[in-house]
């Protein structure tokens, strides 16, 4: 195989209670990409499409993350890559980390599968860290290992695959404002109360049992957030009206997608996940905030060939 | 049936990142008593062995655990309570906890179980208060569900109860020192820094994907603790041998049970835990401090009538 044409998805990480270790990939929204091998060594972004981003190798995700690759790889050749950006740059669900997990997905492949999925997490992460400075692995790990992923540490970097229930479905909505990923990591305190972060890890088992048990309610009332959440979604116009159509729309639980400015909810089957996303919509109609809508499935598998 | 008498099984609670929210009941070693139906209104605790506590009904956590039941019962008669302790008060292995739950679980079942597993839990947190001022769950939550159980909330009380793999064993060595539970409270600091915060709920998320896997390695690899048990292990001689000579032997994790002087292991098999057992033997033997040991599966049931 000497090309190949990869789906990559977009991830929802921060998930309420899991800030920096639980994230998920989602199914029906995320970007195209085309890798080729070819004879000179390194890697080249020979097209750009969607989104207005550097094509030069080192200022782009894909082409740090792929270099970390290539640099542990004893392949002598190189790759192009055609980028189809479907996820827009600093919406809250993992465009960065979609760029940069799909170009080590599709050259490991093309090589014959050399390295580990949790290898190709550490490169990914080295796109990461040129997108926001910070080499975090909570999106790239779920787009990687499907499902639901958590980081359980990053020093060794140990990464738990969690299911989850056939019928959970995201709701995704992305308000047309810039909050930068720095900004939303600024507004963040040094320091936290013990009790909140008991409730916090407290919640995070609970989410966690709930994925194992598809227990939907406890999944449901896991998804709190009292940490994180009550001075980020400040910065979030409109944060606390979308959160509460939500929940009575039926949705389990609502919160910040990533650093936001993305809002998501889980819901319990297709149906009620379309209704959360019609009340989410009203709040920003109301407002007059344009926005992008997703309604997805859990993707289990990550990554895919097209 | 007009009197019962039941096995009341120790609890290791604050389980290394679960503090305040995980705890695992114990098979091997616990309380009984023998709890009978009178026509005198009331709890009378009409025999108390093997420990030096009080037995007048305000006093003992067993008659404020079984007052708080009666209150909530429309029963018109009482109960005699007969204690056999075999756990030590202050050891760190949940002895008022077990006399709590004891009481209210054979109360519940003489009067044929008009209250919930959960309805029973918050009756016994008073006993809870009344020995250690805090109405804690993680001890009794464990005496009554069986198995590892997740406080995932107190407002409102939320038990998750989690599975475990058929071969877990814990070991508990008990130096003879004393530390009061208020002691080893005050010494907590009232905050924690953010980055402590996020790897303790990344390893209460892997020690929870662990139990649900059956993944031993990641049980051992999610039993860390680098908020709690920094600070109150300076108040345990000999703790960091023993953890060090418990890993050294095989053992998957180590910690404080509870607010110490109790100090646990949990091994894959037997086998191990015996060994484990005889290695954190050896260090108090050496420091000449006298010890009780306890090795046990895990017991899956909680409570049981003998």
């Amino acid at each position: 195989m000497e090309t190949i044409k990869v789906f990559c998805p977009a991830t929802i990480a921060n998930i309420s209670c899991g800030f920096d270790v639980l994230g998920v990939a989602l199914d029906s929204v995320g970007d195209e990409m085309v890798v080729q091998k070819t004879s000179v060594k390194g890697i080249r972004i020979s097209k750009l499409e969607g989104q207005d981003l550097p094509m030069e190798t080192l200022q782009n995700v894909a082409g740090v993350a792929g270099l970390a690759l290539l640099e542990a790889s004893d392949y002598q050749g190189g790759f192009e890559i055609e980028i189809y950006k479907k996820i827009k740059a600093g919406s809250g669900i993992g465009s960065s980390a979609a760029s940069s997990t799909g170009a080590v997905w599709a050259m490991n492949e093309l090589l014959g599968k050399p390295f580990s999925t949790l290898e190709l997490v550490k490169f990914s992460m080295e796109g990461e860290r040129l997108a926001s400075g910070v080499a975090h692995a909570d999106n790239v790990a779920p787009a990687l290992f499907g499902g639901f992923t958590l980081v359980r540490s990053y020093d060794p970097l140990d990464v738990v695959t969690i299911p989850s229930p056939n019928e959970l479905f995201a709701t995704v909505i992305h308000p047309q404002i810039e909050v930068k990923t720095s900004d939303s990591r600024k507004v963040l305190k040094n320091n936290i109360s013990l009790a909140d972060g008991i409730k916090q890890w407290g919640n995070v088992g609970g989410l966690v049992a709930g994925l194992f048990k598809d227990d939907y309610d406890l999944i449901g009332r896991s998804l709190e957030d009292h940490i994180i959440e009550p001075i980020r979604s400040i910065l979030i116009p409109g944060f606390d009206d979308v959160k509460a159509a939500a929940i009575e729309a039926g949705a389990l639980g609502c919160g910040i997608s990533g650093s936001g400015p993305s809002i998501f909810s889980f819901s319990k089957g297709g149906e009620t996940a379309q209704n959360v996303g019609e009340a989410m919509k009203r709040i920003y109609q109301d407002i007059g905030i344009d926005f992008d809508i997703h309604i997805s499935k859990i993707n289990s598998e990550g990554i895919k060939m097209m």
